[in-house]
């Protein structure tokens, strides 16, 4: 027998922005509320890559998923990892242990995507988690130390080589924030080499970057870029990621890059809970592994079951999939809340998602983005400000929102960044040379689990 | 043949206070200067029981060190370890490479001392680093986690059993931090647990916490910390750290406690290049390895080698060391740098060091702290703004000077803690469920390294 609750029970997997508005939303409907996430902090994703620059800490754009959702009494925050669902007995199974729910929805997001050539992700790391981003700042900043140490010209150029692999938003705030690092941060602190000497390198497939937006605004942006430093390649695809080498080819050309420093800005596929959600409820994936669902974001035939965010495909508004963007996660995730508290109601036949676009932002360096609102496109250091403001705007959720500002606003006047620290490993030299000679991990279970 | 280079060679080992301070003195010597540092920052060690507790961020309170030495253009920093002396030849040993000098200067510090209990580390760590800062924090914050999920009363009430072994400052900001954390930032966050049934136990094995600072002093912070919730054991020894156990004894009395987290606050041994200095330079060390010095610093017999800071071993000011504490480090350097500048004009003959002690000062919680300012003790919350504003005037060398006071202001008016979210392991489960299934370390090279 299952155990029935009084209330309806409601769990939601995943802590990004779908997850905590559709939690945040039924604050006041007559359910109960598991959230269960993997980590204990919400985190504000579109700020990550400055993160990964140098600007700010992982603690300013994260915000403890406990503290958002303390006066929710009916919300209870569960840190565990959902490995399989059961749609017939109604359960989420987690590691020995089953939760029951009367309603699921699973907004667990995306990860990285290397199309097929998952043995580059060690020398091309992505941008998704906290871990990725000091990940990079340790392979940006490494990168100028070992320069300033290097003597043979041809390897320092490498190591003062960054190329960013792919032109979408990500790519773009990543190729800018480095220029900016190499040709103004940087400039004074290092005494053999020039920084100003660094290559940034921003490889796109397409023809243009920044392809979901308008073709003026992708031109505008690789102008921008360029006037900062980076040299844009659009029609160009990573064909060899090997060591230090990376393999283009342009149209019939290919060339080879010599870059210690590879990031990764290329595409997405979906979570794993994905998969066993077609598994288990037998719906169709998209070809990056999203779940394709319903007008209503429920999966066809399992009408309790949602799936909201990046991890769902959402195509019947537009033809195409709605973007994965912060936007969309957050409206789809207040949708599916009041649908479930109107059901509960004893309402049907509801209205289909509809994504309301108030428009796309791209920041290109410290004072320039990309703006289209829709009804007007712009670029320059006004569409700079309405991407600060509605970032702080949704940085509403957090306790740092001041303090974020004031680190924005400190490096912006001074040009200088804080939180360049290297850690993880630089820290493996330091502990590798206790006086008794042992090694200690700063991740202690990092060589049990490996 | 030594190439010898025209202008006097300073090379300073570490960037910690001691050699930070050493190296800004220097900048109008006739000198140049090179600072090595294994890391790339300086850390202001006095506040980092506040990362591990979940106040500030690792960036919050550190500073790249070519950033704080950008306009000294008589100085190289260099991110390298050295791993021996070569007095004879003036060279310090790097991997693969060496560096002459003509004076040096090793400020490389201390790290914690297990007493010959070398196992009990990975159990009980310490805090020296901001990986052992975040490490802490990893385990204070799951600490609570897993006694929301646990269901076994016994276990629960070991996962909310924090002992603090070490009743010095670092330890009783530990204890204060921890119980703050448990009896008000945490309470509404959890829905199984009390987090106010946490037990939070300082130990100590003299017969009073604080032992450097007056009695009364220490009598005020005992019943400050009780207030707090802290259960203060003075006179207990720790026999033994197995597992989740640890064994203590008061005087004939032994003691199991139960307890999931441990942290060890009870003492530090110098860094390994006291030993190098003792072999090479023939010197002796004191009982935790530190370099007994001649009272101008420099190491008997070599009037060209100075060890300051934690490193070392001044005793010929009140008969017993120095301690460990950022002032002394900073006035060494200080002396050191003056010390040089006047041998290079030619002079000799200079006064010994002398340590100008402008108070002890050690914070018991959010708005209390005792204060030993030699003509006057108190303690209070008097001491504690005292604490605040000598720590944010040190802090002087940060970018993030007004960040962190902000970061304060805002933990002490809300009782909230924004820096806790929980990295590293439970990234481990993150990406340990790639939907290729394959595990990725946060920490790439750990287990090759390991």
């Amino acid at each position: 027998m299952v155990e029935t609750a009084e209330r309806h029970q409601v769990v939601i997997v995943g802590g990004g922005f779908g997850g905590l508005y559709a939690a945040k939303a039924l604050r006041r409907g007559p359910v109960d509320v598991t959230l269960i996430d993997k980590r204990n902090f919400h985190l504000f994703q579109p700020l990550l890559y400055q993160v990964a620059t140098g600007t700010v800490s992982p603690a300013d754009i994260s915000s403890p998923l406990r503290s958002i959702l303390s006066r929710n009494r009916n919300t209870t925050v569960l840190m565990e990892e959902v490995i399989d669902l059961d749609p017939e007995r109604q359960r989420v199974i987690l590691k020995g242990k089953e939760l029951p729910y009367d309603t699921l929805i699973v907004a667990t997001g995306v990860s990285h995507h290397y199309f097929g050539n998952e043995q580059w992700k060690d020398t091309a790391p992505g941008l998704k988690t906290v871990e990725d981003a000091l990940e990079m700042r340790r392979r940006i900043f490494m990168a100028f130390e070992a320069a300033e140490k290097e003597t043979d010209p041809e390897k320092r150029r490498a190591w003062l080589t960054f190329v960013i692999v792919g032109g979408g938003p990500t790519g773009v705030e990543l190729a800018g924030a480095i220029a900016e690092l190499a040709f103004g941060t940087l400039r004074d602190d290092f005494r053999n080499i020039d920084t100003t000497e660094a290559r940034v390198l921003l490889l796109e497939g397409l023809d243009r970057i920044l392809p979901p937006y308008p073709p003026e605004l992708s031109a505008e942006a690789a102008a921008s870029l360029t006037r900062l430093g980076v040299t844009v390649q659009t029609k160009t695809l990573v064909t060899d990621i090997e060591g230090a080498t990376i393999t283009t080819r342009q149209g019939e050309q290919t060339e080879q890059i010599s870059a210690k420093t590879v990031l990764w800005a290329a595409g997405v596929k979906a979570s794993a809970l994905g998969q066993v959600i077609a598994d288990r409820a037998g719906v169709a994936l998209d070809r990056v592994g999203r779940v394709m669902v319903s007008p209503d974001l429920s999966v066809p035939g399992h009408p309790n079951i949602f799936v909201i965010g990046d991890l769902a495909n959402v195509s019947h508004q537009d033809g195409k999939p709605l973007p994965g963007v912060a936007p969309v996660a957050m409206q789809e995730g207040q949708y599916v809340a009041k649908l479930i508290r109107q059901r509960l109601k004893g309402g049907s036949d509801f209205p289909p998602f509809t994504y309301t676009n108030a428009g796309s932002l791209a920041v290109i360096g410290q004072n320039r983005a990309v703006a289209d609102l829709g009804f007007i496109k712009f670029s320059g250091p006004i569409a700079w400000l309405i991407w600060v403001f509605a970032h702080i705007y949704y940085l509403i959720e957090f306790d740092n929102k001041l303090i974020v500002m004031l680190q924005w606003a400190w490096s912006y006047f001074t040009r200088k960044r804080g939180a360049r620290l290297i850690t993880g490993e630089a820290s493996l030299m330091q502990v590798g040379t206790t006086p008794d000679g042992e090694y200690r991990s700063p991740v202690p279970d990092a060589t049990v689990k490996a």
